[in-house]
């Protein structure tokens, strides 16, 4: 635990890490601009760098930074070629293309207002729904800058495939949170852990979790198929970074995590709802289905008055350390000692995060 | 020419070929909900079930086809072996996928009402924005079949990059045509041969006449860097096929092709907007832009009377007989003959069409 809290401290997010990230932004946009499939107009041309600025960028780019991080720990090495340097940072940004891509769709169809601090892209004056074929321009992104600077690599197919499958697995997992949240009317008696855990698996722990590490190894050399169970321990971790997420939303510091939670008002399919709803007597389910999902902020302190009644706090604790401890157990029962380091550097940046 | 006309009457849409093609469907339906990247829930099964019905079929499916019979043409056989056969339909069907993509999330984006005869997608009850992951998923269906049935051919990184590609420009032209067309106030001073035809090109042409070609071709097992000609000459077919379009949709049988145009009331960039707007003097182009987007009939009237006056009917006829002496001049300078046969075939299905 300690060697992999120090490879940490020096590699995640350092300066040098980020400033080289940064860097090399500029010039995968400047190749998109220049794309020789496509006579760009001037209009087109100003209109792809202005989207892809507003929504690439702006993000803390953990997804994107812990490739080049986790690349680092499987090579042992502290310092990169420039070409592993670059080639580990375009795989980086390959992740903060794919994010920015489903933050544009979800924002429509969730009809959000606001995205890291600014409005949501559709709701900038004459974008509109244009954000649609805005957010399948990032996609196709991604397969030109793979197919730039990858193909002919060895691993370039299993790089295609690995985007490919996790892009599947994650607008699968959103069909599922569409369809149970906002289907017809509202029906709590669709919640349970089960859906809850599927929706957190796919939609959010392959892309976020497995994916970083994933294009980490490839870069290595490794074939993916010889890593389910750093799969499965990844996409352990992204549920429970998920999980996090919920009950800091109801009971983390709005000034701390920088935001208020509106995850009842929202009627959102979150941990905590489930966990009331597997552990309320009759009367208490009734207060649920009354109040869940309703603005008025009676009906709000009413939802967070049964789950401190339900001892909902404590139960998270528990939840926590379980995970935690399971987690360890899997990492270190792993045959190889960088891959281990990688996945404790993931689990310590997440446990216990208070924002 | 009477040769690729006999190659077309055999080939094209024959029963056999058609009956063949639409039986793969199913298969290829079955393995999008037993695929085992995803964990299905019931409610998602039957989503997807119906939404991959609902969009991807009741279309003409010519793309689709076209590659089971230019691949014949290719082959210089008349029957294809049972594998052959599959793999071709797969490929046919890969391209009604991309198509029920593209009008999904098309539809979304121009608010459309209906498409096929029944109401857009994203109009069904409990649909609504849900439409636009579907549209995702649907094409994540492309990559998820491609995989399944083309991984280990050495063409396989080849398919993959072809479909991003083409995709790659039809996304390009779609934001062309809406930045030009929608963004802001009406302002036909925009609207130009030039940005006609790039609209019409990547829009339309790349995935409705090179994508099935070029489809065949790599099932050929050829290369299809060898091929650039073969993709000028596709392209050039497709946008005259678009012009075609647009001079119908003014000019055609209402009764006949089976729709009323809106062209004008649409504000659409129109070939014949392009054409008059490039022959009107000063004030037939203040009658354009003053009646040009209007749904009252009588501004409708007057945009028909100017292109009438300007004498359009005759210029459309005119460019159609070059067109076709220009697309003949290049098929017959293809150095392969089956190649030829396969080019003549699409164009004399679209040829002096009138609907």
């Amino acid at each position: 635990m300690a060697t992999a809290g120090v490879a940490v401290a020096n590699g995640s997010g350092g300066a040098d890490t980020t400033a080289a990230f940064k860097e090399i932004y500029s010039k995968l946009k400047v190749e998109m601009l220049e794309d020789p499939a496509f006579e760009f107009t001037d209009e087109s041309l100003q209109w792809i760098d202005r989207m892809v600025d507003y929504n690439v960028l702006g993000g803390k780019c953990n997804r994107g930074i812990s490739v080049i991080d986790s690349y680092k720990i499987l090579k042992g090495a502290d310092v990169l070629s420039k070409e592993e340097t670059f080639l580990a940072c375009t795989l980086g940004w390959c992740i903060e293309w794919l994010q920015a891509y489903f933050l544009v769709l979800d924002d429509i169809m969730d009809n959000s207002q606001t995205r890291r601090g600014q409005p949501c892209w559709f709701r900038v004056p004459q974008v509109g729904l244009i954000a649609v074929n805005d957010g399948i321009i990032l996609r196709n992104h991604i397969s030109r800058i793979l197919q730039r600077h990858f193909k002919g690599k060895p691993y370039y197919v299993d790089l295609i495939d690995l985007f490919n499958e996790v892009e599947f697995k994650t607008a699968s997992g959103q069909l599922l949170d569409l369809i149970t949240t906002h289907e017809g009317e509202k029906d709590l008696s669709k919640y349970n852990l089960t859906i809850h855990r599927r929706i957190v698996q796919y939609k959010t722990a392959y892309y976020s979790f497995y994916l970083p590490v994933a294009c980490a190894l490839l870069l290595a050399g490794e074939n993916l198929d010889n890593f389910g169970d750093v799969k499965t321990i990844l996409v352990e971790m992204g549920t429970y970074f998920q999980v996090q997420d919920d009950y800091l939303d109801c009971f983390g510091d709005p000034e701390f995590i920088g935001k208020i939670g509106t995850d009842i008002e929202d009627y959102k399919c979150s941990w905590l709802v489930v966990q009331a709803l597997d552990r309320a007597d009759e009367d208490q389910k009734r207060i649920l289905f009354e109040n869940y999902g309703k603005s008025d902020p009676a009906c709000v302190a009413k939802v967070k008055d049964l789950y401190k009644e339900l001892n909902l706090e404590e139960v998270f604790h528990e939840y926590e350390r379980e995970s935690y401890t399971k987690l360890i157990a899997d990492i270190e029962a792993q045959p190889n000692k960088a891959v281990q380091t990688v996945l404790k550097s993931f689990l310590h940046k997440i446990y216990k995060r208070d924002k």
